[in-house]
């Protein structure tokens, strides 16, 4: 970065990707991004916080002091200041910095800061990572168009999990550690997932069955969010039917077959 | 709700939903549900019932006595009071409502109380959410297609649980956990749908081989519901591909689109 | 079943499913398969053992001189015996006799029995349960398509199972429960295949990021056989190319498509 | 192996595959691979390495011997010596001997020849098991397609990963084993993949509801890469529509099967 920059100069660091500068001013970011990360998770080991405790507090600082002078710059020299702010990589860029303001009062605050990992979205868009781009947008899109099918499939997934909590506490009872429904619904999510930590496992020969019948009926039910986006995926995935159509010059129609020879809505010669 | 309002406009609030004071009882009926059901949660935590537990009492007595009155009222104002009675909603009604009386007598079964949260199923087809309401039909006629694939695949795996109960309750013995064939079945059916608990596991070397390739094996199979309902799914989700298209008199052409006004080949008007 | 028969008749019983002697036949075996399975899982309780061990050894021996009887009976009726002996049913047939025989020198061996639960097999058959038999079909042959594709992707995970067996087995070491490389192995295989009993896990830190990047890179390859399987069910469900097909009468073609009007061999108006 | 042959007879036998004595060869080989990884795999069963510590010391140097006696062969028989040495099977045949000369300086290495596994590949290519490397390259052709959705999927999976751990470390704290961020990233991907060990399992209230809301949604995530495989998988299975039909001149009528003589809707010779 070059000295006393114009503010223009600086705007165009900062904003674009284009020159030389630019380009360096983006992979500095990226590259801090992830130290600072890296040094959350480190410090929070307590044998490397126990020997390295200053150290880590020194560059816990250092990166906000840093990512706070990025904060102020682009909101001086963004044109929408508000805009900026409340923009979704604006928010993100205030939640960065915030723990270690926060962690003065409150202990182990500091750890949020892994929340910049999230900052990490905008140089992925600003290398304009194409392919990853297209096939992120498929899908997202896959995801989005089965959101009406996963939302029924998890509040059917809640009814059972309540109705078979609720059960399961009163079959098996706290001397199994079903200490109360809210555990109860715990352990059904943990085992209607398949996750299984047997932290809570059925003793009474009744919670067993009844566990062993959850677990045959929820995987038939289970398997239901793979096959939505399965499904979703293997639709959205096929050729768009544009790929290859004609316009017709007469009606302006588009997306016309490619081997059709007149426009089938004012029948002109293509 | 109006003060004494005639018999033909209370079945109206409580049967219809099209005007506000209906859909005002049916808001209220809702919310009613979704507390009493957390209140029976909540009672349920040892040290929340420790604390509030006349609270908790007075409560669950305020919502059975309120959902009484409901049934009554629907009894009274229902033109076919037997077809109610043995109506789905109308046993959901009845079982939201008998646990809390039944309670007098038996300790515990106010918890069955939940079963309130089968209730909402007529607050959600009340309020008719037609996206989820299409979207919840193809989910339920895939499972309804799908039906016969999955008792053949549940009996299969009851019979590969049988045979592999008994094999590790030979091999493994009580002192690995495998006191009888139901807890290895139980054992089985924990490994095969992949919830692995870990509260009985193999101990014996010829145990954790055996153990080993019933879960490759078992995942091999288990990959089988989810292709049932994904392969379900993917083909009620895609329209047929002959219908609506229209045939040109003059070419004799087929499949052309169902919005074409001149065959594409020809250019005769169709 | 009536009192002395003629070999005929009897064979006409056992064999067929026709009348209603057969069909009675045919029942009362299911019956006897059914509770005599539910003997040999009862009798392996404990408690229930202690209380009713003669019962049970009076039960099993008559279950097994029922069905010994049932055997010679098949046998002698048979005009093909070495063909029944040898048959897929014959075998199972002996195997569901034999392990009360085996009881008498061995331990434990009477709880083999439970493999009577494959004669069902035939009774299922018997009842033609025809919507069954054609999704089983269905079934059988997107597993038999798929079968060289699931022994390659089998083969790739014992390979990898191998691998991380052996890395896992030096880096914990027996201290960590990784006592030797099969038990690493049939840690990698629960590990892999999301069962996790947690029975041996990692302690070390590179042991702990070993076992997270394999579970991450198995998740991804696990994913293949539900694929393989969907990919299949997805293909075989679809309409079988021959429902309302046209037959030519002049070429005898088959299979012509059901909109022709000529067939598309040699020319005939069909 | 005859006595003393030529160089080039030595070469055929060792590199190529079609008379008696190389396909000899190459079936011994295969045997000493597969004895030498069962030796390494026995020797590390502790009970076993006691009774058998000498001969299984003399098997692995034998192994090794015999080994590097091949590696040495095909690097002299070798026209492109370097080549050879830096190509993947090169590397592989190399690897397969190091660890036992490793072990004279370093504990335990010697497991490492289990990299001899990877050995077999060879001599799977050399039985050209046709019908395998053909669905073996349909697998790797889906496998490579879905990389980059594969690779956007493991990123997000990391960044779940990464906060979800960051919180649960804080809400939890090192009481419930959740000591530091890396293990809390660790618990994190042990959730999220449903393994769900149990060695660390959220204790608090808090902890818990957080737990399960991670399952939840991880598990809606989590279908993603199956549905990614099998989109795939479907897809490139499916012969494309409209490869090779036929178009009648006379009536213009396209797609007409690619067998076809004369067109199906006018009788037209094609």
């Amino acid at each position: 970065m070059s000295l006393f920059p114009s503010k223009e100069r600086l705007a165009h660091i900062v904003f674009e990707h284009s020159d030389k500068a630019s380009r360096r001013f983006d992979i500095t970011v990226l590259w801090l991004i992830l130290l600072s990360v890296l040094v959350a998770i480190l410090d929070s080991e307590p044998w490397l916080h126990a020997r390295y405790k200053r150290e880590f507090y020194f560059l816990e600082w250092a990166f906000t002091i840093l990512f706070t002078i990025e904060y102020i710059l682009r909101l001086y020299l963004s044109s929408r200041k508000l805009g900026y702010i409340f923009s979704f990589y604006g928010m993100v860029d205030l939640l960065a910095i915030l723990p270690t303001y926060l962690s003065i009062f409150l202990a182990n605050t500091q750890f949020l800061v892994v929340i910049r990992a999230l900052r990490l979205l905008r140089v992925v868009r600003i290398l304009k990572l194409g392919r990853y781009v297209k096939e992120a947008e498929i899908l997202k899109s896959a995801l989005r168009k089965s959101r009406a099918k996963i939302q029924i499939f998890i509040g059917t997934v809640l009814t059972i999990v309540l109705i078979t909590g609720t059960l399961m506490f009163i079959v098996e009872g706290p001397e199994s550690g079903f200490t109360s429904i809210g555990v109860s619904m715990y352990w059904a999510i943990v085992t209607l997932t398949t996750v299984g930590y047997g932290d809570i496992t059925p003793i009474t020969p009744i919670g067993k069955f009844l566990a062993a019948v959850i677990m045959l009926l929820g995987y038939a039910i289970i398997a239901v969010p793979t096959g939505i986006i399965t499904s979703e995926l293997t639709t959205s995935s096929k050729p768009t039917p544009d790929s290859g159509t004609k316009v017709c010059k007469t009606c302006k129609s588009r997306h016309l077959d490619a081997d059709a020879n007149y426009c089938k809505y004012c029948g002109e010669r293509l």
